[in-house]
């Protein structure tokens, strides 16, 4: 799988005229070597010419990070990656570089060769059968974490504190986390995305792939208003279920005009992500974005309500299209 | 205090000639605000002009991230940073950027301005008094769940197993980790940072403030060779501590001198690093750092011997320098 990945990368260094590439986002690193859990302080580059494949690591990962078809190659404070590059590939070479996740101190130095972008997240928004399985599986462990806590949410438990249960059912499981839990109550579930400020959101990350999934809790008997409320997240969900073989941008259209038909505010952020190997990915289900939406896509569908004062009323789920019919991930359960 | 650093900023704007600074990094934005727990999705900016300051940030934060002296500006994908900076500022402004947190295609939609480096993570290098005892307050957090987990350390528990221990400890007290926690066994302690290949690491975060704390422990009786190696880090650290009034480099050089003297090889990574906001940061005591250690500054001590097949050790503690001398902030138990 990686294998073919990485070969993949080399055709199109061909079709770009660059003689080698250098990969700096882990999340690339991830995907083309199945390695993962770095942590963000430049562990790892890799640099793939027409003929050969190198690990760019420090001495202390050097002996961990073996991968099939890749020759590590240490760099340290005196051999950074861009002499490491010149020794390897000599100068004046045409060199793609993600120029979504290189910084611009790095850029700098590596004036030696001529650079240019090249961005291969658009591989992975069509998924393969053994993703998907492994973003369904990471979906069930986020289905069990939320029945599990089903008990713990009443009156009295602090958001941390149910934020801190979910986080604990998951972690034993052996899975990681793909985002910060977020469980917010009343009026602070008006803001839709801060640490203190959201509905119950799960997130969890299975072999690398990621799941995300948010629910709605009225504690007690819900007032006429919170029930008008959440029937019309669960109702602009099902809208653009029923839209999804459009561009995204229609059905992200036909999702807020509902809620907007019904006298609410606007949403305030788009109807849902694509995801995998990143929690947020392509497509974007967003009113800026044209993509047809294809068989093989995994993305978000998360319609919510905000009302300042009151507070607000989410519900997302995950969704594969297939045979252009999509097929919910998360399982869906009805509104509490 | 936030107001001081922020002023401190704008009279840096004034001296390098420059009319407005972006900030990006996470850190900085932590640093200036006191605002933390963004998720790397670029979900905020600061904006500093001479006379102003601004929070630009999605809507979806805007209600939440209020900081007094700051005006909140949303962001979208139809008004992104460039364009909000083009709208208060106009063209041909001086921009000072962070070149190493900025990537390369922001940075290229920055063309209607005149951009320059802004560099202001040396502001933290010295710590204020109120720094030090948060990053105490860190290290007694992490010294209690050393202990706590001590008796979970007997044969038969995975490293995995330990790890979650760990965290779930540090978790329940309400605090952060600021590194993943590795916890490892036998021949896998000598690869000395990935996931499954280390000594039983422990870093907390206590209000953005981070600890980090290593300790080797050995099951049962120790063979002689066990504890010469132990007893040999044991000393390496202490000739660190007695030089530390010193450059790093030579700090660093004094460590692993000592440990090659015993027919060890060199340590595989630096002596140590400053901590903070962030985990590793300024000023490193490391071979190239020519940097003479201050007063007020907070940085770990981990000398670490690793053979192949047999197994590390290593011990790392933070000290603070004050006075000229070195205090430790981790309780720096006796070896196990």
């Amino acid at each position: 799988m990686f294998a073919a990945r990485v070969e993949k990368v080399k055709s199109e260094l061909s079709k770009k005229g660059l003689d080698a590439v250098l990969i700096s986002s882990p999340v690339t690193v991830t995907y083309l070597t199945g390695h993962s859990g770095f942590t963000g302080e430049r562990d790892v580059f890799l640099l793939i010419t027409q003929d050969k494949n190198f690990i760019l690591t420090h001495s202390i990962y050097s002996n961990v990070l073996k991968v099939e078809g890749f020759e590590v190659v240490e760099i340290s404070r005196r051999l950074p990656p861009q002499k490491i590059l010149l020794r390897i590939l000599g100068k004046e070479i045409k060199l793609g570089i993600e120029e979504n996740n290189l910084t611009v101190s790095e850029y700098k130095k590596l004036k030696p060769f001529v650079v240019k972008n090249f961005e291969i997240s658009d591989y992975r928004t069509i998924k393969t059968q053994d993703e998907i399985e492994l973003i369904e599986q990471a979906c069930q462990v986020g289905d069990k974490a939320y029945e599990c806590i089903q008990k713990y949410i009443k009156e009295g438990i602090s958001e941390k504190e149910l934020a801190f249960k979910l986080e604990y059912f998951i972690k034993q499981k052996g899975v990681d986390l793909s985002f910060p839990t977020i469980a917010a109550f009343g009026k602070n579930s008006f803001a839709p995305h801060h640490q203190a400020g959201d509905k119950k959101l799960v997130s969890v990350k299975f072999k690398n792939y990621c799941s995300d999934m948010t629910r709605t809790f009225v504690s007690g008997i819900p007032t006429t208003e919170q029930k008008k409320m959440i029937d019309t997240v669960f109702a602009a969900q099902q809208k653009a279920i029923e839209s999804a073989k459009n561009r995204a941008c229609d059905v992200d259209k036909t999702t807020r005009d509902y809620i907007k038909s019904k006298g609410y505010p606007d949403i305030p952020h788009s109807v849902g992500h694509g995801i995998g190997l990143e929690v947020h990915e392509h497509p974007y289900i967003s009113k800026k974005s044209k993509e047809i939406l294809k068989n093989g896509m995994v993305f978000s569908i998360e319609p919510g309500i905000y009302v300042q004062g009151f507070g607000g009323a989410r519900i997302e789920d995950l969704f594969v299209l297939e045979n252009n019919k999509l097929r919910r991930l998360t399982n869906g359960v009805s509104q509490n």
